[in-house]
């Protein structure tokens, strides 16, 4: 059976003043009608019923998280009892999993990315089954194809060809890379050989724990006491005794760069990993001087600029090129786009100014 | 007897949002603790007293005005019935005083205007009285010494040195200038015989009614009437029916370019017309980055700005200069400074854009 890992992680600072502590980038309507997390279960619900869609979460937002998602089952919201990086999160959902279905393949993926169209993404799920199926102990990547020189995603690099399943290309992985500077993407970029690390992987639930136990062996049986006890009255004491000490790595890192069977699919769809403010100006629909508006807003002699009034009140700008105003919750962000990598400092900061309320 | 007139007319453009149709600028308070129409009337009252202090406002504004002003006899906030520039404003004034007293003065002050510090400013007002007590034809004009070869005021020419007042000197007008350009201000400036046209005038009643009937009969008739009949049971008959129908035309080309005994005080304080935002850099206390801000605001890596948050909401910006945001009543502006020419049109075209609740 397949099941779906969503990973809804994440902090409340590169989407202020919408986003807060306790209401992350994946809990907010960025675009569209609905939040990203309900996004990302809508877009896997055509394969995977909502018993078996899991959600891991912080513990500050698995109450918001279990209200946006009435249909999934509360119990399969997992609050995590601290944040330990992708490699528990992910073994924490294998180990659980496995308790369900000894067989079972398991499809993780983030909470807060953009996939269009949905239908190619469908298509390359199905084709990543079919990997797992023939092959039990491939770890299946998606490596999504770039179309720009991009600085600010990993890198997969494509081995040797393997068959093709439901139209899509797999290869072995030769490598993965980390954000590279502009020079190497664009080389990267040429080659032709390299994909985006999408962040999504397919797997069977044992296949990952078995490397977990041979590649994180602490890790490994760290997670097998929770797994065994998951489930029972035991289960919340375990969890909340063990997770805690698990050591904080990715799963990139911890375990995909060293496994023996690892593959990637070139998906061929839109993706966005919606990363900042400036994301929004290829999400919402830009008017004819390429602003990206939503709400009350009078734009005059603006442009390249990202505009939302959310809390019901009038923007009006003049004379703007390249910036980013948002009003949300009581507060209002007026940023020069290529400054937003400042935009992190600036909340955390906003303690010491005297404005806690507003984090 | 001196008597102050205090022009409070215009409308609620230039600063919006906090400006707005029933709330022009000279109602709002943009620096200290209080509008800049009671900082005029604050301005003037060790000379005279609130009995003999007039507001000649719109018919619109008449009421937040007298608001204002407790202290100040609701009858001296005199309502026009339609905007008619300042010659028939000035006139209807001149006949009131000259109803009261026939010889008396009169000092006319714009609502909107600051002026450092009060002192010399008291100082000039007694050396304009003290002339035009000794030669009752003349009309004195404050001409202020300037600073830069400023392009967005009038200039007034001094020609023949007459005896000082107070320590102020006095000169005839050799003539009055519109606002000139970058280079004939810069002369203007060098060659040390122009003065700043501040707009405040001091002369008899009696004597700029003349000069009216003079050069603009039709006009000083109108007037005539409308004073014969101030303060009966008609007073507001007649203005409502003669005033619409005046000459629309300001008081220096009505009058001051033509008349006989024209003079100017060279005044030494510090004036600012607060024409728009960009003049709250000089009012408003400045941060080590140059910004003037109020309220709750959190500027990062942000020059030269003027930051006002005046609904209670936070403000933070990152990597701005020399930009205008402000927030009040609801509506959010952000403008480039050097833009700020546009906001007359923005805000002019919000109702096109079904926006009329921000007017």
């Amino acid at each position: 059976m397949l099941f779906a890992i969503i990973m809804a992680g994440g902090s409340g600072t590169r989407f202020w003043p919408k986003s807060r502590r306790d209401r992350p980038k994946q809990l907010l309507t960025l675009h569209g009608d609905a939040s990203m997390l309900q996004q990302t279960v809508a877009r896997i619900a055509p394969l995977v019923p909502a018993e078996r869609i899991f959600v891991v979460t912080g513990a500050d937002q698995a109450e918001a998280t279990r209200a946006q998602l009435p249909r999934i089952p509360a119990a399969n919201v997992v609050a995590e009892p601290r944040p330990r990086d992708t490699a528990p999160c992910v073994g924490l959902a294998a180990e659980i999993v496995a308790a369900q279905d000894p067989d079972g393949v398991m499809i993780v993926m983030p909470a807060d990315h953009v996939i269009r169209p949905e239908q190619v993404f469908i298509n390359a799920v199905k084709a990543a089954v079919a990997v797992v199926e023939d092959a039990p102990a491939s770890l299946v990547t998606f490596g999504v194809k770039p179309t720009r020189p991009e600085t600010g995603y990993g890198y997969i690099q494509r081995g040797e060809a393997l068959e093709a399943r439901e139209g899509v290309a797999v290869h072995r992985v030769a490598q993965f890379r980390e954000k590279p500077d502009r020079g190497t993407a664009e080389r990267f970029l040429a080659s032709g050989d390299y994909a985006w690390n999408a962040g999504i992987f397919v797997w069977r639930a044992r296949a990952i724990l078995n490397e977990i136990r041979r590649h994180k062996p602490l890790l490994g049986a760290a997670l097998a006491r929770v797994g065994a006890a998951w489930g029972t009255s035991a289960g919340p004491d375990v969890l909340a005794a063990e997770f805690p000490e698990m050591e904080r790595t990715p799963i990139d890192k911890a375990v995909m760069e060293k496994a023996g069977d690892v593959k990637v699919l070139e998906v061929v769809y839109d993706w966005n990993d919606v990363g900042d403010w400036r994301a929004l100006r290829s999400l919402l629909p830009a008017d004819a001087d390429g602003n990206a508006v939503r709400g009350d807003v009078a734009a005059v002699d603006t442009r390249n600029s990202v505009i939302l009034s959310d809390d019901g009140g009038l923007i009006a700008t003049i004379g703007l090129d390249d910036v980013v105003v948002v009003q949300a919750g009581g507060a209002t962000l007026v940023a020069r786009r290529d400054r937003l990598d400042q935009l992190k400092a600036m909340v955390e900061g906003l303690g010491d100014r005297g404005y806690e309320s507003y984090l």
